[in-house]
């Protein structure tokens, strides 16, 4: 007999009938002989219209309140998938964040957790309850009630799972699981069976959405297996876990797409120690998010720094350059709107070579007009034209056989 | 400086706009230098909508959840006030029931307050806020959410100005303060400047739908000051308070009529003593809920007892007097469908005569029927044909000058 942690997100649960397919899944483990934890989000558009309640009061909601406001969407859908559990003859209690002791910080609206009480869970399972826990939310010291942000009930689910040692979070959502790339755009994307946390995460910050990136820190951090599945197809998904040696001989586990980004260059930047510091402070400090970093020494004195950075902070960004570039000794600021960026990610790139060469030999052939490069030890990026960008993605899963399972690439 | 509670109920608060004016009713008292506690029910018909969302998931659902589940409402008013409050330049904080630790007992969905962290509160007032406080709600010694039942919201505000010993507890509601009787049904009805406890939940208990007779208990055993006004006008509106000399002068303060009810009698019941004690503890158990008895010795062996019940109880009822009748040496069972019960209330009856002789003559001046007769200290209740109960509620309000205010009448 295992522990395992199923989550639900807000479209798994929008109705009666939805909360009624997804109690399914419950009794299914709890007949096969496990103990459930079930985590849930607010029903379909419950959240939205909170906020919209909100905003009709006051433009700029004070964040403590928001989190009391929200969080109750959340309480909601448990206690319903309780009774619905309860009428099929199964014992079942829900509970809200602060019930079970999740503890956060108090940074309201993205609150971090930093404990919960898993004792008071296991005493319920033990006593033969399925447990419902109301994703998103926790509370801090004070007993004020945070949330956790984009993605907050996938990070209760897996921090839920690490508290109590389950033996697998299942996250069911509204696709089959995790691709190669975005399927919109490449149609042939495979379904991964297996992907490792640190993959995971360079393709969640470079915008592959199943998945929100706190949460597989979490994973990571605990070493949760994470199971990202069908709410509606009983198939099995993707099991995102830590690394495994089979991992090693794939080299591009899959391949991202960012688009709506720009670009901005310092270029003849005095090149002393501490002004690319005091750059990206300055960039910080304007809320600015960096997404790549570039920057090349032109000879002992100068050397451009770029970077590249989502166009919705474009205006704030610039307006950050121009009032800090003299004080760097910056000659002139360039920028370029209209790009994307393509990135391949795989932890099989630390122990292979060739992989850029690869990579650019197919951009290239496909005649996509690379702007600048950067690389991690598990991911290459390639800034092109916008309109360039799907052409450049369909090249790069074409170079490294994303259409096909990793089992079934040439090696 | 003082403390107020304001409780605004559902339909004071269903959307933005409302919301916003019962605001304006907190702010004016800030500004005039209170700290103010406001609690609120939920928007509406929000609960009804939880509520039906639960019953298309289970017909049976289990209390507990379905505490879990209401409680949200209250608590999206209170965060959604507090952002109003906000938005105007003031400083808000919103609770809900676990957050001041309202204790309760734990019997969910009509749980009673045992104690109140009024310090918090206080501690809140002092720094400036205006505290808000979710109605309705509280928790129990082990952390799960309760409800108060039906007009838990009044309740709430009561305890807590008891707790805070707060100077008056306004109840904002759609009607502009007590009436003598059902202005509905007798136009003329006047508004009471004040009303005892007693009266009050004489009145409550008849069938008067203003407030709770438990939050009117509350009130009564903490000498709560209870203000019941309208949310919309800003007239001063009837004053629930404990008794006062000049109420002695007012020989009947209210008249209640009470239809759809049922007399069940028992002709020839042995004249012994626990008879009665046994009928009516069978008929707890069936859950009939009792309205009066009149118990009348025919001999010293045998006795008749009548009781009047509401119609919703009769089929229950008859079946639990017919499965005890013979235990009871009853010789017959006769029922009495359609019939209403028509109430004169008044401390004023403690130490005026004559009260019952005015009444029984304006009812047969009326020719109304008496079918029968109760009395308490402070109340006469007559049971008359339901085809009659109107004419019979005029007649008791004109007799006592019920379409006057108090002072206006004739000594």
């Amino acid at each position: 007999m295992g522990i395992v942690v199923k989550k639900f997100g807000g479209t798994s649960v929008a109705n009666a009938e939805k909360i009624l397919r997804a109690c399914k899944r419950v009794i299914e483990e709890v007949d096969a002989g496990n103990q459930v934890v079930v985590v849930a989000s607010a029903r379909g558009k419950q959240t939205d219209q909170l906020v919209a309640d909100a905003y009709e009061l006051n433009p700029n909601p004070p964040a403590r309140e928001m989190d009391q406001l929200l969080s109750t969407g959340e309480i909601q859908t448990v206690s319903l998938f309780a009774m619905a559990l309860e009428a099929a003859g199964y014992k079942a209690i829900s509970f809200t964040g602060g019930q079970i002791k999740m503890i956060t910080d108090s940074d309201h609206s993205r609150a971090r957790i930093k404990s919960i009480d898993s004792l008071h869970i296991h005493n319920h399972l033990a006593k033969g309850y399925i447990v419902l826990v109301a994703g998103f939310q926790g509370i801090d010291e004070k007993g004020n009630i945070t949330t956790l942000g984009r993605g907050g009930s996938d990070t209760s689910a897996v921090a839920l799972a690490a508290a109590l040692e389950a033996d697998e979070c299942e996250i069911f959502t509204d696709v089959d699981g995790i691709y190669t790339t975005d399927p919109r755009i490449f149609k042939q994307a495979a379904k991964m069976e297996m992907i490792s946390y640190d993959e995971m995460l360079e393709m969640a910050s470079l915008g592959a959405g199943v998945m929100h990136g706190r949460a597989v820190e979490f994973g990571k951090k605990y070493n949760v297996k994470i199971h990202v599945r069908s709410s509606i197809e009983e198939t099995k998904g993707t099991i995102i876990t830590h690394e495994v040696p089979q991992m090693e001989d794939i080299v591009v586990s899959g391949a991202t797409i960012q688009k709506d980004m720009a670009k901005i260059s310092l270029i003849g930047v005095d090149n002393k120690p501490g002004n690319a510091a005091k750059l990206f402070s300055h960039l910080a400090g304007a809320k600015v998010v960096i997404n790549d970093i570039i920057q090349t020494e032109v000879d002992a004195e100068k050397a451009n720094v770029s970077f590249t950075i989502g166009m919705s902070d474009f205006n704030d960004a610039v307006e950050a350059v121009e009032s800090i570039k003299d004080e760097l000794g910056c000659e002139r600021v360039f920028t370029r709107k209209d790009i994307a960026e393509v990135s391949a990610v795989g932890v099989g790139m630390r122990s292979h070579y060739g992989i850029a060469e690869r990579m650019f030999g197919a951009l290239s052939k496909a005649k996509v007009n690379v702007d600048s490069i950067t690389t991690s030890e598990i991911r290459i990026s390639c800034v092109v034209d916008e309109n360039q960008a799907e052409k450049a993605l369909e090249a790069v899963c074409l170079a490294f056989e994303l259409d096909k399972p990793a089992d079934q690439r040439s090696k």
